[in-house]
């Protein structure tokens, strides 16, 4: 077993259980007959069964949140902040992540059989939305006989998710930590992950989803990993990383890969086709771009008078592809609903893999909110003193009446 | 006869000539042995032959830049600001503009035929640079007898043109109008560049860029338009002009283009692929990415120091391909080297597209400063008012001593 020292998890492995037996309706009127899901846990569940902590995580990601499977050369995805004295403290918590419905990674996807066939989806599938990820989920946690959640956490989709708990399960979630993300995507994030689904498409060997067992549709994969990779980047970022820098003398006279930034994206591109399923990233776009708090409601604020949780709320500065006012306004329609709401614009020159990679602010700040909320439940509710209000960090006390509903 | 009425050019057409008899040693070393040019003519030359404008196109333009084409639906790309009466009003001044090498407009390009062969170049058309297109537009330009010109203007691709021009003749440029562009790209613009090579080289049509006469790699150049379009708006103009808005109801339940936006993108894409050359798109967007106004200077203000124009920097305050403060620093180097500077921040919500679109402001700014240029040549020289520097406009006059070399 491979001992990370102080502060790791150590090694971790995933377990694949079958949930709603019987079978799921999925938000667009189709079923699944089976669903399997992938999950990893790490720490332990307390007596009260109140100090759980569900990660979702985002588009590429999967259940392998912390900790490392064994002859991995890399932790999980979130190592950094799950573990004994990290941010999400195993030592305190139990912190669970499962592999969203649609993904590659042991839960149910279009890479898996078909009952009815025998045969992978593949096209087949049922379109899915983040809301039927959650209800995915919470079938997995109603097996695990875990009733409510101390936090549910994310970034990017991981974000929605989290978001969507509060309002799908307003009973079951106390708080939410929703990180560079949105309440419903812009034409500009819509536009992005279209891109990417044409740029898999268009290869023919994605043959209209039905590419198992034959060649597949690397290359229209790797380009649309390649545009994942500009978008999580900031400008400023890559002008630090790569510069004009080039490998070899220049100008090579070549339409080849020359600068450093072409290597980056090529590689990649290459490395992504390696590990995820092409379907798989078409799915999870899609249900991206059909993800919207506030439809079914008059309005997001009305959407957010039928949640429970309080919500903390991360961004950072320099990330375009989920720019921070976007998640300001989702944090004052909650505000409006007469929810808590911490929020904090993070500067971080990361650009949107920040949410991945800025471990020192984000485990200050979701140290202390775990501990807020895990303390609230423990004694009469006392007022949280306010922060003092400037532009990019803000506690937003809920209004009074508020609480009630 | 197609008449616009007032302000219109009415109907025009390009001539091809053949330039650099002899042919042409390229900047990579490689030559060209025959070089044809397409060019249209707006308005005469002056006896004085001192009012000539050259308009230097971008990635997917062409000379035809205003008036009407016999049978056409569209004028030319920049017919809003190019005629009698508007920005460069051609009642007074000679508009010329050509297309630039290597793309699939009527000059040689890697779909003309290689007189080794008889067969299009494909990909063993060499590599061009800015340089080498600003070469064969003054080759082009000493054939129909024009030594020096009033302006060089033009925006993104076609602005780097403009700046080069400065660089390369110093002597033939009084003044440049450099739009949305850059004097080099940062590996961002690089990256938008490199995943639209990709898209075009991952379709196996492409066939190594042997493709004419078969079947045309339309699908991977439709997802590199695509790539285009969404950097040439900005985030905020595609939520005015698309949001989330559907053709039908929603949703559908679909992967195919459900929402505006990726309709939109989807028939931009295919538009693109009835009009354009792949090849032509890879090698235009090498010849951006290799471009660098300072390299082979010791800086860019060295580089400037060799010119003797001065300059009207145009950007817009929403065009995130070309961010102002990139053309502000280039504004700083020219001042630094002692050239006359004047730089707007033009307020637009129209992105990169805005060099195309913003009429207005553009024509106020452009029309004062060609009389300006005019005036300065047809009397002695007066120091020129200097504006109030805010912090979006501002005129930046030259230093004593600078203006000697």
């Amino acid at each position: 077993m491979r001992d990370e020292g102080a502060g790791g998890i150590g090694q971790v492995e995933a377990k694949i259980v079958e949930v709603c037996s019987g079978g799921l309706t999925l938000e667009s009127g189709r079923r699944l007959e089976s669903v399997e899901v992938a999950y990893e846990q790490y720490g332990e569940v307390d007596e009260a069964r109140d100090n759980v902590v569900l990660v979702c995580h985002a588009l590429s990601g999967g259940a392998h949140a912390a900790g490392w499977h064994r002859g991995a050369r890399k932790p999980g995805w979130w190592d950094n902040l799950v573990g004994p004295g990290k941010a999400f403290d195993t030592r305190k918590y139990c912190v669970i992540c499962s592999n969203v419905l649609g993904s590659c990674y042991g839960t149910t996807g279009p890479s898996s059989a078909d009952p009815a066939t025998g045969r992978p989806y593949g096209s087949r599938f049922p379109i899915v939305t983040i809301g039927d990820m959650v209800t995915v989920q919470k079938a997995l946690l109603d097996r695990l006989g875990i009733r409510r959640l101390l936090a549910v956490a994310g970034g990017s989709m991981g974000g929605m998710q989290a978001l969507q708990w509060a309002v799908a399960y307003p009973r079951s979630v106390r708080s939410v930590i929703a990180i560079a993300t949105a309440a419903r995507h812009s034409p500009q994030q819509i536009a992005f992950n279209e891109i990417a689904r044409r740029a898999v498409m268009a290869d023919p060997a994605w043959a209209g989803g039905d590419y198992y067992g034959g060649a597949r549709p690397d290359r229209g994969l790797a380009v649309a990993r390649m545009v994942g990779h500009v978008t999580y980047l900031s400008a400023g970022g890559m002008e630090r990383k790569f510069g004009r820098r080039t490998a070899g003398p220049h100008p090579a006279w070549t339409l080849e890969p020359e600068f450093e930034v072409e290597r980056y994206l090529s590689h990649q591109g290459r490395e992504f086709t390696a590990r995820f399923d092409a379907n798989s990233l078409v799915y999870l776009t899609r249900a991206i771009d059909y993800f919207d708090l506030g439809a079914g409601w008059p309005s997001l604020t009305e959407a957010f008078r039928a949640t429970r949780a309080s919500f903390l709320l991360l961004t950072f500065s320099s990330d375009w592809l989920y720019p921070p006012p976007q998640l300001a306004e989702v944090g004052q329609a909650a505000r409006d609903a007469g929810r808590e709401v911490e929020y904090h614009e993070i500067p971080s020159g990361y650009g949107h893999d920040a949410f991945l990679l800025e471990s020192e602010t984000q485990t200050r700040i979701i140290r202390s909110w775990l501990e807020r909320v895990a303390e609230s439940s423990r004694r009469p509710r006392v007022p949280v003193p306010a922060l003092a209000r400037t532009k990019t960090s803000y506690w937003m006390p809920a209004r009074a009446g508020g609480q009630g509903r």
